[in-house]
């Protein structure tokens, strides 16, 4: 057993002790080790958690002091292995602690989930300081850009690490986007199929319509409004592995007459379709490309046509986490709705429609990280343990970051000013 | 019969001239009165043609040229009664055709929706040329400001010109917005209760609750939120003939204990409320306001609040037709969704749901129109001729507005960050 499995196990020990959660207030006498602190350390440790807005933490140092600001309930026990540790979280938090996590460097004791949603919602609760310290972080962290080729890179970086990876987690759709759960007792595939009907019949597609698709990840969708709605289909993706699948796929069924999958870039698109949607590229664009994007999408649109772009979202312009934009997703950035209209606004389109599911996508993600975890011995073979922490921590995140409001999930429907064509209400999204 | 008089008749006749339709394209030899003509004026009215868009009408100046640059069939021919009229269209084209129009110095035989949407549809496509000129005439005719003097001064103008007027067009619920038509034949009272309904689902009142409504106009929303939901209402508006009219209402209907009817600016909200409403006042606060605005509904609503914003708006920043802003709505200003977000951003509030009901607001103002027509003799009575005409143009420019997409109709619903008690689907809205 070496060390980083050792600590594992004390890991998977204290999350197992039933005495956990019941863990007394730092202000009780059972944890008077937190006053008084000597070290330098757990000094500073205490002013990052202020900086942080106090969350319900307790931490432990290598040399078994505890340190927690918190005056109520403890959720989360954080064991920190090293000073070198302890000193990387201090100058660089967001990336340090996902970096030492994923090498076991850092553990959490408890539920990962609610320990991340409360570090969610102590930085949206931090008052000026924290305000200040995010801001610093956001500048060491500006996203990588997504030229031609920087988009390539940055793709390959994600998608192309093993569509047989992807197949272990994601269902049976390949969908590696938010599901739409009719109920939220529905299962991942089938709120994998509802998500596509959704987007479908926003679009109101019908049977010989002409329809392109920027970053069609494996062909799920493409393949759907093939085989659903009778659409001729034009899907562009620049990642080498998912396009090769999606083709191998729309031969399997049948339908490679009707979709074609072009390896290329959005910005390469040409052609003039009834309808235009994409389905989870945007967070991958970069704000300042959405003037280009806006053309591609006018210059494929006819009067009488129609869109939809879903996309992840925020409330408000902020940086992607910086350890997730660093190791998960180079060069992403989920928009505001004012910043998805830099799209929209210079072509004079008419937004038609706009819903919020964010829920969804937690619980998408919840159903992504029951199968992975699943699955976690084959990942370790395939990959190691650093690989299977690192997307554990990942999916984690992302589930807190929906719940808490971090993170939006935004589908826009819209049209050219001139198409009156348009539903009268969306009563019919919900009739059959 | 006096020359307006004169006018009018003159106007009906052709309008009633079954032939008109028929009227043969401008390259035909029956109007070949169209080339060589001499004038300067017709010279130059060719030119303002031709900057905007080379519509299909027929001018006819009051020598008997007539001046056409379209090319195709003719929708409608615009009678210009005198030099100084031509003069006056030639240097201000927008406020002036208004204001000639009401006072009967210029007459448009044919349909006055359809020429309208003419010109609309022309501004949308005139080139370059037009988008300088537009310019131009959005510097002259900035929209007034709306400081608190500002905002009271704006809001007398058009609304307080007596509830008699209003309630000789605007139907059993004295709603003035847009109405929400279930099916395309619902009537206009039907479909202002299936609005006022969709609107408090959409912000899913429960009995009990409190709710603040800024710009209540004649009270019936805060009525019908008590009588259907019963929810507390304080309602705000600034418009004294309003009020006045509103509380009566809630006297005799037994509801003034649960809504309280305030004649008072929409930035001196106070208190706490489980919900936000506002209805068709957003275009009369005036986008440097909208952070002022963010901050009263932040300040106003707790975590598990909610709101929703009901406003004209815009695909793209723009002014607001200056003879409207003049003549109609001083200091109004329909904001884009981006322009919308700046009350919503700095807050972190979510959007959940955007809807666009534009063409529901063409068929409203039809509805309007209708009723405004059959009461036009005793609105002549109350006021004379030519405000009859302005109102006219105003119903008629409006459906024109909205049927090209010119003007867009948004519903916003919002809620703070970390409010989690959001309806799941959309379904509900579209149930029972």
């Amino acid at each position: 057993m070496n060390g980083l499995e050792q600590s594992l196990k004390s890991a998977s020990d204290h999350a197992a002790d039933p005495g956990f959660q019941s863990l007394p207030p730092a202000n009780d006498a059972s944890v008077a080790s937190d006053r008084g602190v000597r070290s330098v350390e757990a000094r500073l440790l205490r002013r990052l958690l202020g900086f942080l807005g106090d969350p319900p933490f307790e931490f432990v140092l290598w040399n078994g002091e505890r340190i927690t600001t918190s005056r109520g309930e403890i959720i989360a026990r954080v064991r920190i292995r090293d000073r070198a540790t302890l000193l990387g979280l201090l100058t660089d938090t967001q990336v340090r602690f996902g970096d030492a996590y994923s090498e076991g460097r850092v553990e959490v004791d408890g539920d990962l989930v609610a320990f991340l949603e409360a570090v969610y919602r102590s930085g949206a609760s931090a008052g000026q300081k924290g305000a200040v310290f995010r801001r610093i972080q956001e500048w060491l962290h500006r996203p990588r850009s997504n030229t031609l080729a920087g988009s390539r890179e940055n793709i390959h970086h994600h998608y192309d690490i093993g569509n047989e990876f992807y197949s272990l987690w994601l269902g049976r759709t390949m969908a590696y986007t938010c599901a739409y759960y009719p109920t939220p007792d529905a299962t991942l595939d089938e709120a994998q199929e509802a998500k596509m009907h959704h987007v479908c019949r926003k679009l109101r597609l019908r049977p010989g319509e002409s329809v392109v698709e920027a970053g069609c990840g494996w062909g799920g969708l493409a393949l759907h409004m093939a085989r659903h709605y009778g659409v001729k289909v034009r899907a562009f993706n620049i990642s080498k592995e998912q396009i090769a699948y999606a083709r191998e796929r729309a031969k399997a069924e049948g339908l490679a007459g009707q979709v074609e999958f072009i390896e290329d870039d959005y910005r390469n698109i040409s052609g003039r379709y009834d309808a235009f949607v994409s389905v989870g590229m945007l967070e991958h664009v970069g704000v300042a490309n959405y003037p280009e994007l806006g053309r591609v999408i006018h210059r494929c649109l006819p009067s009488h046509g129609r869109g939809l772009i879903h996309t992840i979202g925020r409330n408000a312009p902020a940086r992607l986490h910086p350890w997730i934009e660093r190791r998960i997703f180079p060069g992403a950035e989920p928009p505001s709705l004012a910043q998805m209209m830099q799209i929209f606004e210079p072509w004079n389109f008419s937004i038609l429609d706009v819903e919020n599911i964010r829920l969804h996508y937690a619980q998408t993600l919840r159903h992504w990280k029951e199968l992975f975890e699943a699955s976690s011995d084959r990942v370790r073979q395939m990959f190691d343990e650093k690989f299977v922490r690192m997307w554990r921590l990942y999916l984690a995140g992302s589930i807190a970051a929906f719940t808490t409001g971090s993170l939006q999930l935004f589908q826009v429907v819209f049209a050219p000013q001139s198409n009156n064509d348009v539903p009268w209400t969306r009563a019919y999204l919900y009739q059959d």
